[in-house]
């Protein structure tokens, strides 16, 4: 019998995995590959224009170059043939989004509007829509949008219609150009299945993740209304059905059939089912097996989103979305998220002149809890869940001539760990069960100090996954799922999750020391009251 | 005719300097050293002990041996003979201070006492009274002491008493075993002229402007009453009779005559005058020459001490102290400070990795006003003026991951800056006229960024003096005041100044830009709004 393979295809902020995992759950291959342009947050690549300091692009070619090098490596290097692959999965950040042309071409990559910065795809931590955030906001308040409270009051910075609204009021010639905006993921997957001029715009697979987290997207209602989007500005009124045409599919429902041209650009057979994709950080939940409701699976990385299927909707104040089937079907997903981490850590390691993280590790272990006094306030790139304010910067208080690099970069961490606290008790003082924490991404594993860190300011064992793989097996599980259970011999995916999660090895516990747990209760406070502070 | 020289001798933080000035006021030499033991702020240096973190000793021996040392060379390379030397003045940094025997020893130096930590002196910057200058405060506000409202109605952390209680609080065998507590300057002075068992110790030469900065002296009122000593510690009720004996004599006036031993150590001639000594900041005045009223005199070094003469006695809230003829007789002496300047500079370039200025001085400059939005509070070592709290700590805030180096230093400059406008605030504020500004000291020479940010934000000219050696001169002024008007010719100490001064390079203006000094407006405003938040 043939060993059967699904595909998964990661894409990071800074590069893209792709990883081959049987039924059993077996991981067979994988290859990593670092974006050509990387994060684009200084200069246009065609033009060298300098960017504003909140901008932050991603170049379209770098997904397909650098997704068909892992994939042919990966191939290559496990010895697997074409055939035995039986579906492809994706997981993308997100809200990342493009404006593109109707047969799916990139503004930016069309001679025309190349040199023009609104053409280029936004980075999810694009922040150059706050005045369209507040007023978006502000209008959906005094127009008591239902929809609303599904994220917690508050429509985020980074998300798809605010990016939407900022290239309009920048530059309409740009707005008017675009046929399609579309997020990155669902233009890599409709890429796979054969994006052209003969594509009808309505089979554009759209994910109902994507949609339901970013875009305001409802099973029962659907998107904002045109009444909502004309007040916003009249030019827009008609955007859902001029601009953002498509076929909503949960994640790892049959999105289509890899295209002639693409398999042989990513040298795999035609025809392969490819499914409807995933946010980076909810793919997660299926990839570490962590699907049953109470669990909270953080993704840490660059940034982190914390993941929980539940069975009770409540509406969270600060929550960044809770959707129906949002991360699997029968559940109501929500999600929740620190905006800087991993990338905060980085910064502050640069600002303090080193390129390793060894050394301050060892000084940040060596001055004990509390940072010697030093408090800091981890919204270096604003603050997501609970506050849901992109303006909100950073700071460091209590600093004397005393303090050393140990005490500064050790209270990033600790900030860090009180930022996540606050994010837990907001869940369970609103009616949302957590009863079990399952760590995974890049950071868990390079960091134990700062998982300590975090179990010990939290008071309780959270569970480090052994793969930091998470989102990748996701996304292979529903390239599984999209091949179907007459393929896979798996009824629902809930049964197929369970299967090719079980050859992973035991998360590694992170237990909590009780009399840290005490000492971080006060400087837990401190935090929150030098939140209060900041904001007042 | 022979030359007639005076000897200045500075001591700093780091260093001590001595210089020769003649009567027309001509730099003739001058010669540094650093203390063999620096300042000492980790480890004990007799037992290894590791200090508490805002500690901070100096060792006596140093203040001899590298005097000397320093002595020695100038006489040596500028090739003047002993004979000619008409006097020697000090200038010493306050409030350091140390616990002595009846006949001059420091306790550190005895073998009994070298290894407990409070038989050490305390230098200026040691806080470990942060409890005691509380409850001095408090006490003195409840029994409505007159002398307070001197000290714009604070005790200082810095200060001369707290410093004594601490040591009676921690560790009473060191206070009872303590025949003399003494300011450092007193005692080097002390030493010149005789220190032994012979040594009446109601002659011990003692500083009206230490005694009236630092330890609540008052030339009509004397020191707070044995009834606020008594309350305040039953123990410590006699301690200026028992304790702090002396004579209390003006900077300037003569102390003694220089004894055969210390002649023998340092290479002059025995019974060379020596004058009553001085605080290094105060000496500053007559240094740069700027001793008449209204000229506000910036020192601006490791900290900053703001001096200035007026014929106005205002008591102004958080002042440092008023003290009739605390500088110069017949004025009355103002003292303003910052307690963190090129110290915090230095710790921050530290911090952020670098060994020396250079390329963050570069790119401060480019970063331009306001720092990116980056707002520092420069309280690293607490707050002088105006708000006398030393438990005051430092913050940063508005950082994002756009931030560099070059914002956060720019950030630690400006907020120098807006410490410095504020103090000039509240003494006009108070009806103390401010008509001129002269920057003297280390630091206005290496930084010409920094001064054009003070000029900038308080939008007036600064004067940099162009001798970076103020308080040297200002000490070599005092010791030829010491020989008397027959040797000198002059009737009175500020013809002195005036003569002494005379043959200075003419101060560098540093004007301000008016386009910059309204953008600093704002910034200004918001430094003063943060300074609420972070005491509220």
């Amino acid at each position: 019998m043939t060993t059967k393979l699904s595909l998964g295809l990661d894409f990071g902020t800074e590069s893209v995995r792709a990883i081959l995992v049987d039924l059993d759950g077996n991981e067979i291959g994988i290859a990593t590959a670092s974006y050509k342009h990387g994060q684009i947050t200084e200069t246009l690549p065609t033009t060298g224009e300098k960017l504003p300091p909140n901008f932050a692009f991603q170049h379209p070619q770098d997904w397909l170059d650098q997704a068909a090098q892992t994939v042919i490596e990966v191939l290559k290097s496990s010895g697997v043939s074409p055939e035995n692959i039986i579906g492809i999965g994706v997981d993308f950040t997100s809200c990342t989004m493009l404006p593109a042309k109707s047969d799916g071409t990139p503004l930016c990559l069309l001679n025309e509007y190349a040199s023009n910065m609104f053409a280029w795809p936004k980075l999810w931590k694009h922040h150059g829509a706050i005045k369209q955030t507040e007023r978006m906001n502000e209008l959906a308040i005094a127009r008591n949008e239902d929809w609303l409270s599904r994220y917690g009051g508050v429509i985020g910075l980074e998300w798809f219609f605010p990016k939407v609204l900022e290239t309009l009021e920048a530059d309409a010639d740009i707005y008017n150009a675009t046929d399609i905006w579309i997020e990155a993921g669902d233009w890599f997957v409709w890429q796979l299945v054969g994006a052209s001029k003969k594509f009808n715009k309505n089979d554009i697979p759209r994910s109902t993740c994507q949609a339901g987290y970013k875009a305001l997207w409802n099973s029962t209602t659907g998107y904002p209304s045109t009444d909502y989007f004309a007040a916003l500005d009249s030019r827009m009124a008609n955007v859902v059905a001029d601009k953002v045409p498509g076929k909503l599919l949960a994640p790892g429902e049959l999105a289509g059939q890899l295209s002639e041209s693409m398999a042989k650009t990513f040298g795999l057979k035609p025809g392969t089912p490819v499914a409807s994709c995933i946010i980076d950080a909810h793919s997660g939940v299926p990839g570490v097996g962590a699907a049953e409701p109470g669990s909270l699976v953080m993704v840490m990385g660059t940034s982190s989103c914390h993941m929980l299927n539940s069975t009770q909707e409540q509406n969270v104040p600060g929550v960044a979305g809770v959707v129906d089937g949002g991360i699997l079907p029968g559940y109501f997903g929500y999600e929740t998220g620190q905006a800087a981490v991993g990338d905060a850590f980085a910064w502050l390691r640069n600002l303090l002149g080193h390129s390793d993280f060894k050394q301050l590790d060892k000084s940040a272990q060596e001055v004990g809890i509390g940072a010697g006094g030093v408090l800091c306030m981890d919204w270096f790139n604003g603050c997501r869940t609970p506050l849901m304010d992109g303006s909100l910067t950073g700071s460091f208080k209590g600093l004397t001539m005393h303090h050393h690099q140990g005490h500064v970069f050790r209270s990033i961490l600790e900030a860090s760990a009180f930022g996540f606290r606050w994010i837990l008790d907001v869940l369970r003082d609103n009616g949302v069960d957590v009863t079990r924490l399952v760590a995974t991404g890049g950071l868990p594993h390079h960091n134990p100090l700062l998982m300590q860190i975090y179990a010990d300011v939290v008071g309780e064992t959270i569970e480090v996954h052994p793969s930091t793989q998470g989102p990748a097996v996701g996304a292979a599980m529903l390239g599984a799922n999209a091949a179907g259970s007459s393929v896979t011999g798996f009824d629902n995916m809930l049964e197929l999750v369970k299967s090719m999660s079980s050859q992973q090895s035991p998360t590694k516990p992170i237990a909590h020391n009780l009399e840290n747990h005490k000492a971080y209760e006060v400087l837990y406070n401190n935090y929150r009251s030098f939140a209060d502070s900041l904001r007042s």
